[in-house]
């Protein structure tokens, strides 16, 4: 696939307008998967079924690279695209390469945000098929999502309205239990084999699952970004709907079913995961004269955990595309990254790095700074996953370290202060330790570090050798120019070579920053101190009246998922650098079982973007003569 | 594609996983689809691209065939399968035969109902995708339904936070319009090349939409069964949220997109439905001292009918899947059969009738009995799309024959009386009126009518016989017996050679009802009288100011869209027979100005639909070993 590069570098949508697409089946072919393996979705997207894996089960794996960042400015620094470059570069360079990326959101891309298929001649194609729909997997998440949501204030509203005998029996009309209801006899301690058996204390055990309205953790999702959603009352009209209560909807990336399957390793364990969704608790009471203790209930409890599994029997899929130059790209899952693990999907690493074989290169990148988005790629997916990473790229910019060296307030649409347009030494050495103590991070965990700049055009070359001199100083194996947005595949051939030899030559010693069975707080105090670098930690009440709550309920063993801000080390957006000297709070501590970690919580939280003003849906239309989209950036 | 028919008749999801399906490239090939209009997803779906409109320009249409049924009983007579099962029928005697059919909403596959894809041997393949997301259609219009959702009150809050000078500058920052803009200058009769140019008082004429919150009539949708939706209050949380206000929300087939989807005949007409989409109305008052008319707010005004345009690109193009013996269905959006058209989409008959050709047959199916969705299919959906209907197909049952002759009450989930099961020619002749009035309401559109009757095991020959000869004296062509359930398209073949033999042997003289030029309540008269059969019509206040309100819009040449039960002739369910000596309420009249109609109320209609106790979802699970869909019927 020829593209031409141009300068000055055209509008997004028009590079990937202009470039020739392979077939999609043609991208599968060179990559040896067979023609039952693929699932086309029209000619340039295809899902990937999972039996590769056991094809491949003995092809050992390719080198596995995470591209990550320093603390970005609000205006982000471009690792999307130098994720992408550095593939093509790769490719530019001969190798055989595989990107695996996140699916995003349609709320910012028709909000705030614009697409995230990468930027000028490094791109994911086609980017109205990246942007939009994809194959779906989005909506199918938010399908299971919104179907659990239904069931709970179903349950709650049958619940009140009927007897236990009259329950018992419009749950079991023939007087049998489905699988689900056979796991909760089983948790519950009850042995019976038909509902008919049960005494009357054990049939409303079993059949009032009780649930305590205010201990609901499960919003609804919808994958736009409406902030008039954020807090609602549900129930209103009378007693034919539901009960009122106050609830919410968040994002669909948001959801613990999205963060599930980026974590899920197949169908098997898919379904125990949406089994496993906590959605909230029992109440403490119940029928009169019988005191129970406070349950978890979960989506198995609601008999629901299968059909939301059917609803997500294709998004399991990684979706395979292509990158300008035609290298083939997994875009599979878009979690959150803060309350979730902001990486894409574990199947698609894992069925990337089978394909591209020992001699292949998988690129994949992990959401936010490298504090946030790293260390959770680290101790969270790695754990999981049981893949060793052979490299990570830090991507910097001139224009961050000098923010972190002190320079004036970075702001969306706003014109940048000359500090970042011309050549500042004094400023960007003193924001040289926010990438140090990254590089530091990085090493920790035993693997090789390349840290690749992300050159704008005013950046002078004395900038770039003192990023050089700092970053190896600091432990990584080489500094690069990447120029991959104005050159594609070209730009990033020396960040591509300066990987290889990374790969190659360093010693990769992987290892995780904490154990499983340490405790919630050692594991908390951990990552703080480690990566963070905080002094200390404070525990709200609420905080340690949950760490208590869920080591009691034996979920002490799951790894960590920190909530922070990407904007700091620290929990203040506003400290830049490398804050000294601070504790960080915990303000509460929250569990996504069924997506397998705690998530701490050290500041608020949105997991539901709003529209400012003009938002970028009010460029967007589409061409109705030729069906091109126009205006999606 | 051979499939053995084996009594007694198993599960339909066994017999749809024992069907060996045809790759579907090859169902496409042999109705002469080229490669490149085929945009497969999976190997058993495929949508086909609108370009083959132009392509088969010239080549004349099919015959074009629409089932309906008589007053239906609660349990459904076998509309959907005698669809089905008549294709195969005209495919088992030699014909070339396509199936036009609704895509059902997944809540009540996962509530109250089940699948839809017809039964036993008579059904559209593979049933999982037709049932759970096929292409996500449904999903692409919960999207921009919701898209357009989240505009309205994040400009209410813009509006009420901002200046009339910031806003205009915040939504136009390079001090140009955009074509939407400008499509709102015309509409406002205002002249200005740039907004600098604009005085104060059409700047706020211009940028503030000044909507009256009290007048929006755009719910948000979702595709699941959740009465807890129904009726919510959004906004809520404090000032960075949107303004607190009383909402609702609708099953995704609701929508008017929907339904503008179905009538839609290309991406330009789309295109100018999203944006004549009518969401409320301003304000009578505006900025102080200024006093403006009430006007209707499009989706054009919010400015974001370009962008759901963009995310329905593809669920304009229908959807190619198969029945079990291997003949082409269009799967094409599924809008509500009372409050919509209840129709599939005009699209895909149209690109059906070309592939099947002049010597073809296409079958369609249109929602409710014939007074609902027959109607709808003559006077609406062929008024828009210009085709001739060549036949009617309506569909009896002995039960609800005898139900409307007086027979006791028929309720889901309840054993039937014996009156149903046993010989009972009485209580049949009593019941015998319903079916005359819908032949002759048929008869009146000057096309022919073909009687299918569904036949259960325990009706009788002297049965078959007494409906056979009132349907003759009342004008059908013919009446047969189907028995497409049990035998797939040989049980389909008698009811194919019928349907054959009227088209080519009966005058076609089809005409509409009522002509475009009349008077709203001329059209609704017409529709009472002469199908429903109601003396006289009576009109609330509340409907006689919208129909006021209508008309000075210059609405009044929309064809209607009668919202009434389908239970009843009449406006009152439990009216059985043809009930006469009544007046048909028209309690209020709605406009859909995207879909294309106006739609008088005639009593209540939910547009969510709860869950029971036991929701169908209880059942479905997925085998996570080989992939299959468990307990989805």
């Amino acid at each position: 696939m020829p593209i031409d590069i141009k300068h000055p570098v055209p509008a997004d949508i028009d590079i990937a307008h202009a470039a020739e697409l392979l077939p999609i089946k043609e991208v599968a072919k060179k990559l040896g998967l067979k023609e039952d393996e693929l699932e086309q979705y029209g000619k340039y997207k295809a899902k990937v079924k999972l039996e590769v894996l056991d094809r491949l089960e003995d092809v050992p794996n390719g080198k596995y690279i995470d591209v990550t960042a320093i603390t970005p400015t609000p205006l982000g620094e471009g690792k999307t695209v130098t994720t992408i470059g550095l593939s093509q570069g790769l490719h530019h360079i001969g190798e055989k390469v595989f990107t695996c990326i996140r699916q995003p959101s349609q709320g910012p891309t028709f909000g705030i945000k614009g697409g995230a298929a990468g930027g000028g001649f490094s791109q994911v194609v086609p980017m109205e098929d990246f942007n939009l729909h994809l194959t779906g997997d989005i909506h199918a998440v938010g399908a299971a999502h919104n179907q659990l949501a239904a069931a709970i204030d179903n349950r709650m509203m049958k619940e009140r309205q009927w007897s236990t005998d009259f329950l018992a029996k419009m749950l079991c009309p023939d007087d049998e239990y489905t699988d689900s209801m056979r796991k909760r006899l089983e948790k519950l301690d009850i042995e019976s084999e038909k509902p008919s058996d049960l005494s009357d204390e054990d049939k409303g055990r079993m059949f009032r699952l009780n649930i305590d309205p205010y201990s609901i953790q499960w919003n609804r999702v919808v994958d736009v970004s409406d902030k008039a959603l954020r807090k609602i009352i549900v129930g209103l009209g009378g007693q034919g709907n539901a009960d009122p209560r106050e609830t919410g909807y968040d994002i669909t990336v948001a959801s613990e079913i999205m963060a599930a399957l980026g974590m899920t390793t197949g169908l098997a364990d898919l379904r125990e995961r949406m089994g496993r969704i906590i959605i909230g608790t029992s109440k403490t009471g119940g029928q009169p004269h019988v005191q129970r203790p406070v349950l978890p209930i979960t989506a198995e409890d609601l008999n629901v955990a299968g059909a939301m599994t059917v609803l997500l029997k294709d998004a399991i899929k990684p979706n395979m595309m292509q990158t300008l130059v035609g290298s083939p790209a997994f875009v599979h899952t878009g979690p959150f990254a803060n309350i979730a693990q902001g990486n894409s999907s574990i199947i698609a690493d894992k069925i990337a790095l089978k394909l591209v074989g020992p001699e292949g290169y998988v690129v994949t990148e992990s959401g936010f700074g490298a504090d946030c988005g790293m260390e959770k790629f680290m101790n969270l997916k790695s754990r999981v996953s049981g893949l060793t990473p052979n490299c990570v790229v830090m991507v910097a910019t001139v224009r961050a370290l000098k923010m972190h060296g002190g320079g004036p307030r970075v702001v969306p649409g706003k014109v940048l202060d000359k500090a970042y347009t011309e050549e500042n030494l004094e400023l960007l050495e003193k924001g040289l330790p926010n990438l140090i103590q990254h590089i530091e991070n990085a090493r920790k965990f035993g693997v090789p570090v390349v840290v690749a700049v992300n050159r704008f055009t005013s950046d002078t070359d004395k900038e770039m050798e003192m990023i050089k001199e700092a970053a190896l100083k600091a432990g990584a194996s080489d500094s690069v120019i990447s120029d991959v947005w104005a050159n594609g595949g070209a730009g990033g051939a020396d960040l591509a070579r300066a990987v290889v030899k990374a790969i190659e030559e360093e010693e990769n010693d992987f290892h995780f920053l904490y154990e499983d069975d340490m405790s919630i707080k050692e594991k908390i105090e951990t990552v703080a101190k480690e990566i963070y670098r905080a002094d200390d930690v404070d525990y709200s009440d609420e905080a340690e009246r949950k760490i208590k709550q869920f080591t009691e309920m034996g979920l002490s063993d799951l790894p960590l998922c920190m909530a922070k801000t990407h904007l700091s080390f620290s929990h203040d957006p506003k400290l830049k650098g490398v804050p000294k000297g601070w504790t960080l709070p915990i303000r509460e501590v929250r569990a996504s079982v069924g997506a397998g970690f705690i998530f701490p919580v050290c500041g608020p939280i949105s997991t539901m973007p709003g529209l400012p003003t003009r938002p970028a849906f009010t460029e967007i239309d589409i061409d109705v003569d030729t069906g091109e989209v126009l205006g999606l950036s």
